[in-house]
């Protein structure tokens, strides 16, 4: 970090944080603070298990008091496509370096074994699901899960308890019983929904409780010696009477177990709700739902709802709603989070923007990524630390033309690096896309990715910010920086190309047509608006609704089946089109824009190519992009004409300049280059990997020796 | 495999298909015989690498002259989520151990090198995808490809030089060139969709192809001496004038590049075109298409169309449409098919059903399963082999109870075992669901499951089949079999319970209400009926087809966004949206079947709950599957009522009605239970399985080798 100077007033506010740094026991364990990383699925898992290992050690060495692993699958009958596994002792290599990472920094490391009952599919290991009663497995799989009977229960818990003293084995602190989300065993067990068996382990809420009671007391048997026994709950699941509430059911299970964890992690379920993007919930949307669990166990409470202010934080805490501050997405955003409040740097917390693209990662089975923090998914192959960066080391001083987010990051930590950089930007704002995308609905978060860089900037007086300032290539190369990076974003295209259409649609010119472009420079259509969404992430359905509350018709048509349908990836679909529908005045999926006409547009079925028209005055385009890099090209071009002996500067793009995306990939790329100071692709990969070892020790032929076990 | 009889006229059948076994020169190297497995993707791939490299080893066994690799990306900028990877050289290992298998059973390795340009989305890798035009990657995800310069050329031609140099080390035959599918960078280049560029690589079709010659003649020149140079090209997209085409720049293509490379390798695209279901296309639906590129090049030329038929692979030579017979698919079912073809063994040919479970297999990420081959993805982890099976090593006599897939697919395996085995069937005929859903529209090939288990039982003494017999718990037990496994199937739920409805949908009995059993019954609605489809997969969508047919109005509502959606995963969902939408009076998708009431259904919207009324006569429910399991549990609970004196049989569920699923889950249930005698968990898993490993050699902290570097 940038050496600074502290504020006088930091003595006094620092003191006044120390409750978030009292130490408390959780069963035989003792946490250093309040500050407790509930288990948060990464999509680095066992897949990437370096990677996945050393972001937990980030956590820990930022200061998180307990540091937990995401779900981890107790045996081959819950084989959940991504996650950790503990199937037996061949698993426990990954944990133990997760384990190892944690421990460095003398934080707790937690354990959320799981069993995903008729949640999951088990396409790879071919296991049927089981269940308490029979049913089709979630989701639209061709599988159905089976009931399990006495035995089978009696089974589970064996190979429950196996994983929990494997998972003491291998260091854990604290061994999670996941009853969360509607996603496991023992709350399928618990749902009203989804249990009607008729034996001991159904009917009654006791009955249903049953398996639950047993996992937490096994567990404290098998490892409560040693390893605090925590309890991951969801107490209330927001489909009124017929699931877990927190006025009815959801209430009297922490009831009946009250004292029998030795932690209660709280939230409310399914993932959708409990993850909810800033779009649709505010910090500390889950406190009226769960602040009655400390009412009723006198054991410690953990909760989560998006918390990155430290006075929130304070008085959940002083005001008894929660003894642990849990957190996933504000821990992603920030590493360093607890240590920054510990320190008093209260404007070096990078708070989580809540956009979900972390969520999508792991849906997506990538390495998790973050809007706010680039180094997420690269401390460990890449090197990258949420915090440091090595000096610099050439003597570039670096032009960055663009002050949106790629080149804000890019000036931040180049000026960390000790790089004399100047940005400049031609508005009179810095900012670029976060900005302009702030002001959409929902999105005002969106500004804290431009206001934590220019924070950083601020205080650097190694980077210059020059704005209202449109540099001209000429202007660029007349300057003596060696180094030129072009971060001046992209435009919407105008002419309907991108996924649907490879040719501009035709008919362009006969009715006013709009791009998000127009809407950001405050142009806004009319009337009757077909509102034309082939890019399918939240740009379409942000401006809809937009249009929509300024008083325009909007008739929304997508080829996808599904309303701004890559939210899907970030949990939020649902909600969006349950908006879109109540405030648009017509919803067309699976239909294309096939062409515009004087008053009219024509759409086709996606399917049949079916053509119906309908009357609109104005169509809003939002399909592909184009990058704006006239400038880069212009001054790549007169670099490529100078004279050969006069040693030129290097330009680049980054950003959406170089490729458009997500405000996530901005950011990334803009670090990216403070990083390495380039852009390009080089032939062998920039990051260490991990593959599958092969097991050479089998003949090449002949039975394995597993083919006829059953046992 | 069972000893038999030679039939007498076998010698002179066996000559007839000399043709297919003459050994043919491709470039330096030279196939012992015509059959040739083309790249195939099974969802093994670089993260279960020895199950995929023995898989191929079996097809290599299994005669095959050539066997290839799934595609692999020579790059991290082609960052495929699955298939394989030559990055570099720490990529080998993998590759080594699939080429050892193959040349293992003397048969030639082939690797299909690819770089995937705008299809992927390198969410992992985080480089930015490239493209010959800026655009949108393929799908939705929110990505844009940058255009590459003339350097980026240079660059990819370089990597795939080297890629081919690695192949060569690791030892494969023959190395290929991917154009096809409009999937990779060359073809990308080639289309004129796709490919805006102004230089010399854009514009007329001489320019388009530049990137594919030179990569052919890179390739030739770096590995051409030991290894032949295939080209895989769709010569045909079925996009009329936009796209390739046979008969246009698909012909013109194969002209321009006649003789360059050592083999080609022709289809239809994209994927969706070429791996067709028998839903929608027959054996050999690709060969007008393809049929042209032998009268155009000296080369050899290798084509698929799900051939299975030997006299039709025989046709195809001896009349000059193809050299070689390629095959996906038919590889898959029955890895043994060429060996079969020489012995003349043709009743044993498991053929292919079309089905493209293996397609979903590897779109879901899981290793590929077949419905006609249960060993499929199993012969490594398991120790499956598609052909042989152990001995038996007990002394059990097995009553098999039901005679549908489980039930057929358990008693071939039995008796090949030695296992003395009764099938009673309660139906005149064998086959159970596999007969009747083969009787819906385009199912007819379904019943090759029942056809090809017949013959194989008709030919062992060991198997009885005994048909019309609806044998109870009373008559089983009076038996003596030591061992009873009851596979009677399942019934679909009768009151709309499933994945949308926990409890029985209200109005039931208001309306006559049939399900897809009824329909198998040859009960049939009339009138106008609303077909409420909450299963996904085909079943509902064969159903309104059906019903379309006879004259009924059908208005077909599910809560997906899609029709059929689940065949999205067999690449089917388009075409069968497109059917439905046309013979169906009315298609509502997002919806949901609330209740029904005299002459109505209600109706409501997924995700704003509102409702609507519509007029109905009938009801057809294609919603969950409950087991038909009675039988089985009144054989248990007798069974634990034995006295302690007396050893009991034991007794197992298989196929449906242990859990309903698809077709190709009740076969493997069934081959399983041949396996083991067995159905049951086993604490630890009983497959071997690969983990990642870890890469123990770094330290803890501190920035890695590759942290700040850009090459």
């Amino acid at each position: 970090m940038i050496p600074k100077q502290q504020p006088a007033w930091l003595e006094a506010a620092g003191s006044r944080f120390d409750p978030l740094f009292t130490p408390l026991k959780i069963g035989p364990v003792t946490i250093k603070n309040r500050f407790y990383q509930v288990p948060h699925c990464n999509g680095m898992n066992r897949l990437h298990p370096s990677a996945m290992a050393r972001m937990r050690g980030i956590k820990a060495e930022g200061g998180w008091g307990a540091v937990c692993t995401e779900q981890c699958d107790v045996h081959y009958s819950s084989c959940h496509p991504r996650e950790l596994r503990l199937w037996d002792q061949q698993d426990l290599p990954i944990l133990r370096r997760a384990v190892e990472e944690i421990h460095a920094q003398d934080a707790l490391a937690g354990i959320e074994l799981a069993h995903n009952g008729f949640h999951v599919h088990n396409l790879e290991t071919r296991a049927i699901p089981i269940a308490p009663s029979p049913v089709a497995t979630r989701g639209i799989a061709p599988v159905h899960a089976r009931e399990m009977d006495l035995q089978d229960i009696r089974d589970f818990r064996r190979w429950h308890r196996a994983a929990a003293l494997n998972a003491k084995t291998a260091g854990f602190d604290i061994v999670y019983i996941y009853a969360g989300h509607d996603m496991t065993l023992p709350v399928h067990f618990l749902s009203r929904r989804t249990n009607q068996r008729k034996d001991e382990y159904g009917g009654s809420l006791e009955n249903r409780v049953r398996l639950l009671r047993e996992l937490i007391l096994d567990t404290k048997e098998a490892v409560g010696d040693r390893c605090a026994v925590a309890l991951r709950f969801s107490v209330e699941e927001l489909v009124g009477t017929h699931g877990l509430s927190c006025e009815d059911e959801g209430r009297d299970v922490v009831e009946m177990l009250a004292d029998l964890p030795d932690l209660w992690d709280v939230n409310i379920g399914d993932f959708s709700n409990d993850g909810q993007t800033a779009r649709f919930s505010d910090e500390g949307f889950q406190d009226r739902y769960v602040r009655f669990v400390k009412t009723v166990t006198g054991k410690p409470v953990v909760g989560v709802g998006r918390y990155t202010s430290p006075d929130l934080m304070l008085t959940l805490l002083t005001s008894g709603a929660l003894d642990l501050i849990g957190a996933a997405r504000p821990s992603i955003a920030d590493p360093f989070l607890p240590r920054k409040i510990r320190d008093g740097d209260f404007d070096d917390i990078r708070e989580c923007i809540g956009c979900n693209i972390c969520v999508a990662s792991d849906k997506l089975a990538v390495p998790l990524r973050c809007t706010q923090n680039p180094t997420m998914g690269e401390e460990w192959r890449r090197g990258w630390h949420p915090e440091y960066i090595p000096a610099k080391d050439t003597e570039d001083r670096v032009l960055v033309i663009g002050g949106g987010p790629a080149g804000l990051e890019a000036a931040t930590w180049l000026g960390r690096r000790g790089y004399e950089t100047l940005v400049a930007e031609r508005r009179p704002d810095f900012g670029g896309r976060a900005l302009q995308e702030a002001a959409l609905p929902g999105l005002h978060s969106w500004r804290r990715v431009a206001d934590w860089r220019l924070g950083q900037i601020r205080k650097d007086p190694k980077v210059t910010l020059l704005p209202r300032n449109d540099i001209t290539a000429e202007i660029a190369l007349d300057t003596d920086f060696s180094l030129i990076a072009v971060a001046t974003g992209a435009v919407w295209r105008t002419d309907g190309t991108g996924r649907g259409h490879a040719a501009p649609l035709p008919g362009l010119g006969t009715v006013p047509v709009f791009t998000p472009d127009d809407i950001f420079a405050g142009r806004r259509p009319q009337g009757r608006v077909v509102l034309y969404d082939d890019d399918h992430y939240y740009m379409g359905g942000v401006i809809a609704e937009l249009l929509a509350g300024t008083g325009c018709e909007v008739v929304f048509v997508t080829p996808e089946s599904l309303v701004s349908a890559w939210t899907v990836n970030t949990t939020e679909q649902p909600r969006v089109q349950k908006r879109i529908i109540e405030t648009c005045a017509e919803v067309s999926v699976s239909t294309k824009l096939a062409l515009l006409a004087k008053g009219e547009a024509e759409l086709a079925c996606r399917f049949t190519g079916r053509r119906r028209r309908i009357g609109i005055d104005a169509a809003v385009l939002v399909t592909g992009q184009m990058p704006r890099d006239g400038l880069y090209h212009d001054i790549a071009t007169r670099i490529a004409a100078y004279k050969p002996d006069i040693s030129p500067p290097r330009v680049v793009r980054i950003g959406d300049c170089l490729a458009p995306g997500t405000l996530a990939a901005a950011v990334f790329s803009g670090h990216l280059f403070a990083r390495t100071l380039d852009t390009g692709l080089s032939d062998r990969p920039p990051f260490r990997r991990e593959n599958v070892a092969l097991e050479r020790d089998q003949a090449l032929t002949g039975d394995a020796p597993y083919s006829n076990g059953s046992t």
